[in-house]
């Protein structure tokens, strides 16, 4: 994991929030390399979910809302972690996670109940703390004038349920998603940007007949593993974990997460929950509002129930960044300098990859080899995002695309003036192939696709 | 204006936020088409500024960041507005707008000074009200939790100019672009989603030579108008307005915004402010760390000067529909039955276009040609956005999509089943072309990428 964080930092993937400030606990920025990944992942999603399905439709809901939605949610009442201090040092964290000593090992801790700052073990009493961040909206800092920061992205679906039904036509089953920035106020964070503060999260509220709902889930939670599976998590680092009834969501009448294997251990990125008709009952019965659907083929009304998958898109991003990440001992091209070296590759699925193509001349002194490559890039950045590097011998460019994990390295030498071809290196299997430029963004473009 | 409003609503661009519980002020969705449409505006400004430039890069910061930054940027001070209360109402107000008259019309606000709300004309005495929205980061609420929604994405990229620079190899000039939500607590909103309390920024912080600030300035204010015109807005619809020295922000040296013509009047929708090294210098003093940009020809260490091209995304989205939204009395095909009717026109360029084509059966009783048209949804799907229709006549099909700037509608008729080949509708000349469906990938790839 050390490796992963490392390398992120490095090459501008993640780097931690207000660092010079000496950072802001659970909070990240993500770099040059990482945001262009994030969009990636965000756009695949949107695409094989809304744009390549006729019964999803996308939107994006506020982040602050109104605060009634919250009371209505259940939220407001039951979206709480239990809370302790250390009666020593003061530092708060949750019981639960002390209790079932989920911080053994971490600072001082070195069994449960041991707070990780100081060692003691000795608590104040339980208290339930709210995670919704809270603010307030307009000049006046009262009760009334209190909002949230929304915890989930969901009910931004639910208060929008009329809306869509009434301007996009869709029949049950449909659904709505989103991707948008969520906050929770996390007692305690950490595992790098696993458990964050401020978070994004993927999720489709999917309708269905009351009938129809466990059949449905066990479709999205198949529909989620392939989605994470076509990205390039191993299968075998995936499992399903079904949750115990006491620990589920208020709202939930099942709900199974997807775990990964990561280097830290086997926890969640994804999970599918069965919010049954438990949100539009609640709304309908706090707005006044009839948020029925109406069957036309039985001539009734009735709430539908609601399948939601969910993934987190920054645990989804640290999971692709540790299935892909590979280093080679020997270095890979096995010559007597690099034998020494460990070169880290990272095989990040093509789609996802932040770089898509680097432009390499063979050498930077030789102004017509210059001069093509330049030409060359020029071609390909209106198609790709493309990367222009001329420093150091043509290994280490190599060795600098591979850890960021581009597919494919052009490079222009002496044989391109005369042919107008250049050598195309595939990132995996090191292969070079000798592509006409003419035929360059047609060939890139299939591959990119495959 | 209404009119567009309406239009916004019935096809589902944008909803008021938490709209069945009656709203909250200054925050609205976006809904199936809105959502798409702002994606496609952010997914054209990065291609244009990101991927198609080698001297900027992206980052996403965090929303909620270290509050020394906010002491650092000035903003914990200088980000207010005055605020007056009516004496008789208590409701409260920018003392600026009832001094220049901005509320006459409003209301029963028939002149200056007099409240909108009730019309009295006594006010309480002004004081600064900062627009920042202020939280509580971990489970205490007091003076050393407070944190804020940041008002500005412009921070994360001054904070993170040390690991841009050092992750990315850029030397100066170069720029650090983002995309993100940022919330100001304004005390009066309004004019749609024009301003509102949470909406979405696109900057770029580009940081030069502090001698060529003056050169960058005017370059960025033409690459800004370039692309506003890009997108589709007609060049004399624009303007550029210089700011005042006593009403630029407390950071810059000059500032020239580029208003709109809206239906409501000429307003801002983007904005150039050469930030000086304001910003990077605070923080160095601000954080002990060195921020200065070492120069390796001359040996020397210096602030770069700091360009900020700004743009409002929402405000954007708006003016985009404002300059697309057209009316046609006696409908386009001025059929005796159309004479009466007045048919909406949205003349979206098509990169924005939410919906890029249409697939629509000539009638949906003949099984062959629905057949068929499935077939051609579904081979254009994992291409383009795409909607199929089969309901109503075909006129009213057309209608449909003309009123949300669907660019290509496709129609699959008779002739389509021994043809193997479809009518390709141009949404702004009518002119219908027949197209072999086996070609038709790439001819709307083409034709899409005009």
């Amino acid at each position: 994991m050390d490796k992963i964080i490392s390398l992120c930092k490095r090459r501008g993937f993640v780097f931690p929030s207000s660092e010079i400030y000496g950072g802001i606990g659970g909070f990240w920025d993500f770099g040059p390399l990482g945001s262009l990944m994030k969009n990636n992942i965000k756009r695949e999603w949107i695409k094989r979910f809304v744009q390549e399905r006729e019964d999803v439709v996308l939107i994006e809901s506020s982040i602050i809302m109104s605060p009634k939605v919250w009371e209505a949610s259940g939220h407001l009442k039951r979206f709480t972690d239990p809370l302790v201090e250390c009666k020593r040092c003061h530092s708060r964290f949750r019981a639960d996670h002390l209790r079932e000593g989920k911080l053994i090992g971490q600072g001082k801790a070195k069994e449960k109940n041991q707070c990780p700052v100081c060692g003691n073990k000795e608590w104040t009493k339980e208290r339930m703390f709210n995670t919704m961040f809270k603010t307030f909206v307009g000049p006046v800092e009262d009760e009334s004038h209190i909002a949230y920061l929304r915890p989930e992205t969901a009910q931004g679906m639910f208060v929008n349920f009329r809306n869509v039904l009434e301007t996009s036509r869709k029949r049950l089953p449909f659904g709505i998603a989103q991707i948008g920035k969520c906050f929770r106020n996390e007692i305690t964070f950490g595992d790098y940007i696993f458990r964050s503060r401020e978070f994004e999260i993927a999720e489709i509220e999917y309708f269905v007949k009351p009938n129809e709902d466990e059949r449905m889930f066990d479709y999205w939670v198949r529909e989620w593993k392939k989605f994470l599976i076509y990205l390039g998590l191993k299968e075998e680092n995936l499992k399903e974990v079904e949750i115990a009834k006491e620990e589920m969501a208020h709202y939930s009448k099942r709900t199974v997460d997807i775990y990964y294997r990561f280097p830290f251990g086997w926890d969640e990125i994804a999970g599918v929950a069965n919010r049954t008709d438990y949100d539009l009952k609640r709304h309908s019965q706090f707005s006044k509002r009839d948020l029925r659907y109406f069957e036309e083929k039985e001539k009734k009304k009735y709430f539908p129930y609601v399948i939601e998958p969910t993934l987190g898109i920054e645990r989804l991003f640290l999971a692709l960044l540790c299935e892909a990440y590979e280093e080679v001992k020997g270095g890979r091209t096995k010559t007597t300098q690099a034998k020494k070296e460990v070169e880290i590759l990272l095989r990040l699925n093509k789609r996802i990859s932040p770089i898509k193509v680097a432009v390499l001349p063979l050498v930077k002194n030789k102004r017509e080899i210059v001069q093509k490559a330049r030409k060359v890039f020029d071609l390909l950045r209106s198609h790709f995002v493309c990367q222009y590097d001329e420093k150091d011998s043509i290994g280490r460019r190599y060795r600098r695309e591979d850890e960021i994990g581009t597919p494919f390295c052009l490079t222009i030498d002496f044989e391109s003036l005369k042919q107008n071809d250049l050598t195309v290196r595939d990132r995996d299997t090191m292969k070079q192939e000798r592509v006409k430029i003419d035929e360059l963004v047609n060939y890139l473009t299939k591959k990119l696709e495959d």
